[in-house]
């Protein structure tokens, strides 16, 4: 499973010394016979936007879309490094480049952990050897990758799509609330499939939408945020776009719930649906208010449907909104109706509540649109995780 | 002190039993006389608005300014309970102008509580007579009304402001984080100065501007947020429009901090100011920006000078901002200049963190823009409050 399921790609995974706790840190997925295929990558739009993040930019526009693979660090960000921090990211893909014997700028670069902290060179530097040396295409080498990209994850996020013909493999790291904690979010993604960069591109940016971005509100996203694909095409087979859409955003939106689902400190993962909206994008705009809503998370630790809160975040989002058309059920059970409270069985909204994953839903009563995004809850783990960094 | 110290005001405070506790929960503010006297409102800009607002906002509207006082009850937000919802607001003010022998439209009404829950209407109008009996100008009074319109605020908020001439007196109940968590914030202000309804209107839109608005974010305002204020005209003293904004600035501050002061799980008040931005209106976007950011408030908490945060939140805050001009302060130790880390004396950061009030200053280096405003840290405690409604 995972990123090394297609043909065409190898993986590897070290603890390289950047993590005192050395635990995994470094992290190699490349093409297994190292030159350049199809590639296209989504980033974060912060403007603070990390050396790693700018540096992978400019590779992908210098070689039009072609790159061999990524190198990726866990434990430090480098975000908030100066112009020290971009010669160390140009470092990691030279020195990747260097091993493998191809162009620098065939390799990308993601990083993930504490902004603001000088990267320390010279762990990643003397790994890269050993790290060349484990790449292999079996499912421990996939696993490996996976781990070595983790933070505050508990566990490694791998998933696999197969259709007649293509496969798709993808690995992640998420944790943190993700928004409003801009907890950093990585992706990779590849595929044996025969694809134009153009065609990945579009693809990518689909997939990401009713995905991972269903997961972090726009705008207020990490310093680090990447997902990348890779396009082997060592399948032979000539996806199409609407296909390669359709793995993609299966494979995406596994990831991004196995995201909320290891999220720090969770105990809970909510789906947030706004229909009745007078288009989908108010619909968005209403479920992400609702699902960024501290009380709300709140609420769904306590296990406990205060419908509420629902309302009111609906009323401030800024959005189309008539109080007295809104109804509101969770898990199926409608508990507001026409604003007001509705009579309602407490004992099977309370059985619903007390699962893990609950369902609310929002209809507004104005029009057609409709939306949905992912909510986890928050709790003294959550608080605890984030309190110190040292 | 407080709501009766400007000479034409008595207030009062009851517990009626809308709380189950048994604590205070109902209070009344009205001149003297039981006159109308100039009065003006600010209110939530939630289109999910309660009752009690929208009953407020109407009869201020049909005076054209012109108030006696205003009564509020805490335990219930009278938010989300439709026509009858809007029935028990219009019967508050009814009961209390009929016992006072005044037209109901005289009367303002504030509610603040649980959302979505029916008023019991009983309680009230039972209880309507003790409060109207308890009626009086002296601290005690004011001090009865204070504590009534408390939810899990700790303590009571209240402040005055003396000119040669007038006097302003003020109360109000925050707790909760504020933005983001939405607790309803209500302040009630009163006068002895000579003005006319529309010099107050002005003067307390600008007063609000620059006070609870660096509390509460603008749009995410609860279903049941209202500042009001009454001009006696009592002192004679017929004040200018600058002296008025002044007056109304110092109360609001002051009673502003203490509701930071007292937020719900809250050990920290933390200052955020953002200088050096493009504009004033882009300064204040990037510190509510920061000040909102639940990493950020979990930072407090921990004591954690964690500058990369602040950094991240400024580079998706929506501004124009350049990491390489940006830097930071704790305290007025500077920790990060040009974007990355600088040399400085760690002892003396910890020093700063460890106290109650906290410093964050970011220097865009772009402009002449600045604004500051207040963020309080999240606890253990915070989520224990809000976890569960009942």
């Amino acid at each position: 499973m995972s990123i090394t399921a297609p043909a065409g790609f190898s993986a590897s995974g070290i603890a390289c010394g950047i993590k005192a706790s050395g635990a995994p840190d470094l992290a190699l997925v490349v093409t297994s016979d190292g030159k350049p295929v199809p590639a296209a990558g989504v980033f974060t739009t912060n403007k603070a936007a990390a050396a790693p993040v700018q540096v992978s930019r400019a590779h992908l526009q210098e070689t039009g879309g072609r790159a061999s693979g990524v190198i990726i660090n866990s434990g430090n960000a480098n975000a908030a490094t100066g112009a020290q921090g971009k010669r160390h990211a140009w470092g990691m893909a030279a020195a990747v480049a260097h091993e493998l014997g191809i162009e620098s700028k065939a390799i990308l670069v993601c990083s993930t952990g504490l902004i603001g902290i000088p990267l320390q060179f010279e762990p990643i530097q003397s790994g890269i050897g050993e790290l060349v040396g484990r790449l292999g295409s079996d499912i421990g080498n996939a696993q490996q990758a996976a781990r070595a990209i983790l933070t505050t994850d508990t566990r490694a996020k791998q998933s696999e799509f197969r259709d007649n013909g293509f496969i798709i493999g993808g690995m992640a790291k998420g944790a943190a609330m993700l928004e409003p904690s801009m907890a950093t979010m990585l992706a990779v993604l590849t595929t044996d499939a025969v694809a134009t960069s153009e065609m990945l591109h579009c693809a990518l940016q689909e997939a990401v939408a009713s995905s991972f971005n269903q997961l972090i509100i726009d705008g207020a996203t990490s310093t680090n945020d990447t997902v990348l694909v890779f396009a082997s095409g060592a399948s032979g087979h000539k996806v199409d776009e609407a296909s390669l859409v359709v793995g993609l955003k299966t494979v995406c939106t596994d990831l991004a719930y196995q995201m909320a689902n290891d999220a720090e400190g969770g105990t809970k993962v909510a789906r947030i649906t706004v229909k009745g909206a007078m288009d989908s994008v108010e619909a968005l705009a209403g479920a992400r208010k609702v699902a960024s809503s501290l009380l709300v998370k709140c609420s769904l630790n306590g296990q406990d449907p205060y419908w509420g809160r629902i309302v009111s975040e609906l009323g401030s989002a800024g959005i189309d909104f008539d109080i007295d058309l809104v109804s509101v059920s969770y898990g199926g059970v409608r508990v507001c109706s026409e604003g007001s409270a509705a009579p309602h069985d407490a004992a099977k909204v309370q059985l619903h509540m007390s699962g893990h994953d609950i369902d609310i839903e929002a209809d507004l009563g104005l029009g057609d649109g409709e939306a949905s995004v992912l909510a986890t809850d928050i709790s003294h783990a959550y608080i605890d995780e984030n309190v110190r960094t040292s």
